[in-house]
């Protein structure tokens, strides 16, 4: 099974990345750019023999590395 | 509108972060994890009036600056 996980960090969360962004983006002239968040996406392939089981395995991952859950959310989607 | 944008290593080009993030979850216990590849994940606002101009300046900006098109690959989804 192929997992595609997202982390963003949560909201109200500082990020300074997407801030470097938006300003390099303003420099460069593009006009009417508002907020910028960069996150992480992450592409697994899981041996799990069921979506579910994938599922399961790839949260405990996110919870046990993948993620900084006190700063981060995570969206794990399964998708063969 | 909102744009979110998905920046990929290709296919065949060494992904450094991906292999550590596999051989972590190895070393914390999680069996069967095949190839592992780490990509960014960007979120903007755009003051765009429609979603085909802004998918358009969003395309602009992963030339520009947010995708080295050398090595990566980009994908752009205008969300709301």
């Amino acid at each position: 099974m192929k997992a595609r996980i997202e982390v963003m960090l949560k909201d109200g969360v500082l990020d300074p990345q997407g801030e470097a962004v938006a300003r390099a983006l303003g420099s460069l002239g593009f006009e009417g750019v508002g907020g910028v968040r960069q996150g992480k996406l992450i592409e697994l392939d899981l041996a799990a023999g069921d979506a579910e089981a994938a599922r399961a395995e790839a949260r405990r991952m996110c919870e046990a590395l993948l993620a900084n859950t006190v700063i981060e959310t995570y969206r794990v989607e399964i998708v063969e």
